[in-house]
């Protein structure tokens, strides 16, 4: 592939991006305990500890969790309340500092019963019996901007 | 936000955490044949290099797979056989000790040949062709214990 | 458990595995904007960063995607196209080198406005209103070669 051709990819996708870590970072083990709230616990951890660039995964399960869907037209989340014990089979988020403040941002897959997948954003949700989360700290902070076309808080990488 | 509320939410929301790396951490790359049962594998491989607080992620595709989901009421974990090729679209995990012997926690979700997501804890899995895992081994070492209530081997970040 | 039964153990699961990093990594958080193509801007980044051996994570939203599930009969992608707004929950994956030339390979969970999960193997995607990916890369590379019998370039850890 010559210079050019490259050139041109280049231009058509223009990915934003930004260098975050290249020595070492902090990673924790976070345990949460049976009916912890995960956004406000975490969001207070995140508080407590001055994080303003982490990222996330985690596994366990909920006994309660309420999902979002967000509407393109209504420029909102449509709240699903899943109000039953489900496996937490995947949850990937970030933390990114809102307003001068840490903000949550986080995704779940969840399992019920029946072996069916269900997810969304997460709004609230109840652990039990445990939630397993490994959070990387990263020496550059990420920051969040309100979108004008859709309301949300978005995260601006030039902030 | 004063001191006062702070502490009040701190209370509140107590999550329990460990710093489990702020140095260079081992990162492995695992790649499992056709045919190959992913537990016992993944297992077997923690065993023999000693390791005692990992966690991982990983994409490919089992040919079967027994899926579990915890009943509360029976204490047990309720299996789900999935005997069909399913596209593995998300397994998260981490190895941890139990009873002084590196144990293997994993959920996947599965995709099925329409599309749908199904998932779980993994009981057993045998891979095909592929499944493609990454995995960071922390110096600070996870210890599990079994919570009475449940019966389950909780990680406990005090041990 | 003795030396014995341990290395009849390891005989068995012989899982490959690769040390691709042991000291700091280089981490990026990427930001796709609205309408971009997931797979193309992904890797026209890899491309022009020289990217062949990371891995990366990420959650945000599609306006549409064509999933892709493999069919062991046919050896091909079957493809399953998704033409409404769904939540990305889980989108996990890695690049390698396939034919000297880095290739993303992503699988996704997405989420639909009744909360229910959907996946497979992203062939195509486009985002809408972002999408928030952490991505690493390893000092050490991973390579891709075809696999015969089934046609997929499937990692392998001695190239």
């Amino acid at each position: 592939m010559g210079v050019r051709s490259t050139k041109v990819i280049a231009e058509e996708y223009a990915v934003k991006s930004k260098l975050i870590a290249e020595g070492p970072q902090k990673t924790f083990a976070l345990v949460f305990d049976k009916g912890e709230e995960f956004i406000g616990a975490l969001t207070s951890f995140a508080e407590a500890n001055g994080m303003d660039g982490s990222h996330f995964t985690a596994i366990g399960a909920f006994r309660d969790v309420v999902l979002g869907y967000f509407d393109r037209q209504k420029k909102q989340y449509q709240e699903i309340p899943v109000e039953e014990q489900a496996e937490v089979l995947s949850l990937i988020g970030d933390i990114a500092l809102n307003k001068g403040k840490p903000k949550v941002h986080a995704h779940v897959v969840i399992g019920k019963a029946d072996g069916t997948a269900h997810g969304g954003h997460i709004l609230r949700a109840h652990v039990w019996p445990t939630l397993e989360l490994i959070l990387t700290e990263s020496p550059k902070r990420l920051c969040r901007i309100t979108d004008e076309e859709t309301g949300l808080a978005l995260i601006d990488l030039n902030l």
